[in-house]
């Protein structure tokens, strides 16, 4: 009898109370196939029915209340006609990745078989990477403000924080992951030539902690160029650390690159332990599709593995995205509108499942 | 006898004094052909040498020196082996489109005959659009600071600051712009959902100045998905407004979508003329190629074409961009390698030379 994980399940908004049941219904299949318990809850806060319900994305307590879990399975959080987004944003996600110091938000950028990309001639094998992403700090902060409001002197102010703690734990983080992988390569994201005072400091840290592991090729790019070369040299990189937004402009992007963001995953991690981690799809609420059944459930699934990994299972974990690539492989009809495919949410859902049972 | 034009020319670094002289024969070029004077003057500040020699980027008087002329052609600056890249164009780029209140950034994005694309399948004429790109405010401001520095509570801010006089004017120019085109659409890049301050306040501004425009179609998306869209459906754009960072990032990765930022050109433009503007290519002084007389001239010489533009020759303009169209359709070894030929920056910009002379 293996182990119990406590997981707290928040659907969200739009496609996302779509694709959490499919990854649940793989969580159930890995969790009698390898042995261990799920113990798992839903919420239905943070969404735009709460809000229009309560006035409050999050009720009283809700630290507290989602502390007691090892993992937070999410779906996604958004509904502009309802809410605004900064409002649904800032009272959600960004509170849950702030407080519970989920400081790495990894997301791998990987080419899958049966995908098309988007980019000519590009092969599974040829992209597979890491965006190591800042994830409580940087540019999305809340200070600053406005003067001279509504006249024509009006003028707004948005600061970027950065921290030597906050840098310095990110850099540390993706200069482990490079020195774990065959290539040991790390890119940092900058823009030191434009931005002058926060990007030279991040670049003077990368140099710094660069210091620790001799073994690990640095290079550095400002993100103009950065982004093109995502689309012209896939294939160059291995582990890319970005700060908060830059790392949310590549692990879109990136997923773009190879076929369609309806896949990606991403862990809001806190490595240390000390707060539950959260996993959800890089892909948002997606209301142009939402409540059409077609949404891609890749992006849930993967973050569902990703989640097995942090929680200590490994094999289940490695065992649903085998089942992921076995079906992504047989392409055609069996993949979701997004990939060229007719598939619906649930019948790809289910054939990863019957793929997932078959195997193991 | 036509009218006459003084320029300033900076060839600035690296690649920036190969490439100006193929922009420069081709000013002559057309001078000849359609009869107007250009009186031009080389400046060698704004260079990693010039500072090496003097330790500043550009001399005492350079704002009224170059004040005098009807616009600047300008290379690329930048050698961070010499000089950070921070002080090199905080030095002078970033001086120059402050102090002449350049406050448009104007740059093409346009699929070229006879250059393959990295995006699978796509064709000139897929793709073709402007993005107008906000270049004195925003995320490029120079204040902020450090605190308890050297500590471990060393704290880093960096403001970006909007006026409304700022995006109000870079809006008005967009939309007057995607106003005058067939397909009157333009899209607003933004990040209000993360970034919670600056970015609802240009989503407000972009509401406000919609209003006086009923026939442009507007939308907008977060940066993240918008660089994504690039690749996925480089058809969808027509005009894209954004903030100087938003603007230069997507400036670079769009170019890279039509198959090399080489060809890239960009204005930096003072609608008002009240200062001289600034016509150079989106490039950089790429220290990995200089010396080498491989760099693309094309980049270069489309922004000569702006300049020409600007400065009223709209049909040596013109005749310029069909002498680049007619040479890049010919492909293969007439093109520089970064666009998969063998030629040289000079064979590449003499051929474009001899073309324009044939046609004209
Ligand atoms: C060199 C750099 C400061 C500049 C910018 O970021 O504006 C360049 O990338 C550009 O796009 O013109
Ligand atoms: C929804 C939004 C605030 C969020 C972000 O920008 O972090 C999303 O784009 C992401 O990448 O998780």
């Amino acid at each position: 009898m293996g182990a119990t994980h406590r997981i707290a399940v928040i659907p969200g908004d739009g496609i996302g109370t779509e694709v959490v049941p499919e990854g649940l219904r793989i969580l159930e299949a890995a969790a009698s196939a390898f042995d261990f318990q799920l113990d798992y809850e839903q919420f239905h806060y943070a969404s735009a029915d709460y809000y229009t319900k309560t006035g409050t994305m999050l009720p009283d307590g809700w630290f507290d209340q989602l502390n007691r879990f090892d993992s937070i399975f999410f779906g996604a959080v958004g509904w502009p006609d309802v809410v605004p987004d900064h409002i649904s944003l800032w009272g959600s996600l960004l509170q849950f990745r702030r407080h519970f110091d989920q400081y790495v938000s990894l997301r791998p950028v990987k080419l899958l078989p049966g995908i098309t990309s988007p980019l000519a001639g590009r092969e599974p094998g040829d992209v597979d990477f890491y965006v190591v992403r800042e994830n409580t700090e940087g540019e999305y902060s809340s200070i600053g403000g406005k003067i001279f409001e509504g006249t024509d002197r009006e003028t707004v102010i948005q600061e970027t924080v950065m921290t030597r703690t906050g840098v310095d734990r990110i850099l540390k983080y993706a200069f482990d992951l490079a020195q774990s992988r065959p290539k040991k390569h790390l890119t940092s994201a900058t823009k030191s030539n434009g931005i002058s005072i926060s990007m030279p400091y991040w670049d003077q840290r990368v140099e710094a902690m660069a210091q620790n592991f001799a073994d690990v090729a640095v290079d550095k790019y400002h993100i103009d160029i950065l982004t093109a070369n995502f689309v012209l040299h896939p294939d160059w990189f291995d582990v890319v650390v970005a700060s908060n937004l830059f790392g949310d402009i590549l692990s879109d992007l990136g997923p773009a690159c190879t076929g369609t963001i309806g896949v990606a995953p991403s862990g809001n991690i806190n490595p240390e332990r000390k707060f539950p981690s959260l996993f959800e799809p890089v892909h948002g609420s997606a209301p142009d599709i939402a409540g059409k059944g077609i949404a891609n459930p890749i992006g849930q699934i993967w973050s569902a593995s990703m989640m097995l990994e942090h929680l200590g299972e490994t094999e289940a974990a490695a065992a649903v995205m085998t089942a992921v690539e076995d079906v992504l492989a047989v392409g055609g009809d069996t993949l979701t509108p997004d990939m060229g495919g007719t598939a619906t949410t649930k019948t790809l859902g289910e054939a990863v499942r019957r793929q997932f049972e078959t195997n193991t």
